[in-house]
């Protein structure tokens, strides 16, 4: 299958709750539908620990695969947000009060007459060399160092970083996607589909069964940038299914 | 921090659909969920491409690092299914039409009047010396082979499959977890957090802020086998909530 090289990328999501089922993770997600709406393939999604080693590992194998590394999670204010100190140690640079981050915290904090503590001001220490990522909600700010974007985990302030973020970096050309509504189970279809994708070599077809309750069928997805294709592919299936 | 040696497992999530976004995972969640309370111990979760290389590297790298391994997806009729091949690849043993597997499918579609058309025949091909795991649902085995748990994508057949696997194998102790909510930023008990989990070092102390709406506020989630410690634990935060 031909393909234009898009951007890559890959999206780490750093926390113990999710990987006890605590917490469902909704931040996978809406980072793997933006980032393909906007041309940049995820390759792999990992949820790894808060825990030092694993993350170190984790970015430093990850950032040299892809183009762009997306975290979330663990840069807070408590002691088991350890991600940024990770990040420093896996770039080997320094944590350091970044005086940027520490300025937004201090207006932030003084207008509400809160107290700057040091809880606080934690969230105000950034790897060396890295470049903030503006959080407009809660101000205590994520960072980019090289390929690689640390964002918070609550999912309203990762949107709000990454709506920031997704303006700056380089985008890919988007797949066209076009998806057909089977109500029969997919092994009726299967063996026509495969002639389809064989013929329609250009693009890639996707089959998605899904359950709900006694309801059973399949999603047929046609994706790729060869509109012809797909709407010749599309034919081919509606032909088949008035056939069943 | 001390701790008994749980199992530990991976879960691999297979599937373009995730990594599109079109697809909420709720898989992960579930497995992360239910082995923790069998005291198993996720360490990690990844979400790959139905893509020969990518399945059999990440399945080759993680079964080595973890006692067990559970993928979910790819292992239907139609051409985009290519998780069982992989497998066998990984495993570097032969793809072969499993006599039981056949048996199981063709008395199913019987029943149904249905034929056993050669899509459906393709779900009875599981790597040679594999063991079936029975699908109550569909019929359509995933299998195991070594440490390494096939199971299918659809939440329903899935559940339905880790059900009789996880009466098999081997549990560990799972932890006493205790939940604190607290209607406060974590900001404001980050500091008194962190000299309680250093006094209380058998437990583990995780802050999970979350902001619904206008609604903010952490929850505290102690975590560990040592009961008092967590209940001495959940009694100085509570003190602490008090004075906020």
């Amino acid at each position: 299958m031909k393909k234009l090289k898009n951007p890559t990328a890959c999206v780490i999501i750093i926390g113990n709750e999710i990987l006890s089922g605590r917490t469902l993770d909704t931040n996978k997600q809406y980072l793997c539908k933006e980032l393909t709406l906007n041309g940049i393939d995820v390759i792999e999604a990992r949820v790894i620990k808060d825990n030092k080693k694993e993350i170190i590992n984790t970015v430093n194998e990850v950032r040299k695969k892809y183009n762009y590394v997306f975290t979330t999670g663990g840069i807070g204010p408590t002691h088991d947000d350890i991600t940024s100190i990770s990040i420093a140690n896996a770039f080997k640079v320094k944590l350091i009060k970044n005086k940027e981050a520490l300025l937004i915290l201090k207006k932030f904090y003084n207008l509400k007459n809160e107290k700057l503590n040091k809880a606080r001001q934690k969230m105000a220490l950034i790897p060396k060399g890295a470049e903030l990522l503006h959080n407009p909600v809660t101000k205590a700010a994520g960072f980019r160092i090289k390929n690689v974007y640390v964002m918070a985990g609550i999912p309203k302030i990762m949107i709000a970083m990454f709506k920031k973020i997704i303006k700056k970096i380089k985008h890919g050309i988007p797949e066209i996607s076009k998806t057909i509504l089977i109500n029969f189970p997919e092994s009726c279809i299967a063996e026509d589909l495969e002639i389809i994708q064989k013929k329609f070599n250009n693009i890639e077809i996707g089959s998605y069964p899904f359950m709900n309750g006694k309801k059973k069928g399949v999603n047929v997805v046609l994706k790729g940038r060869n509109l012809n294709q797909i709407r010749s592919a599309e034919k081919e299936i509606k032909k088949i299914i008035k056939l069943l």
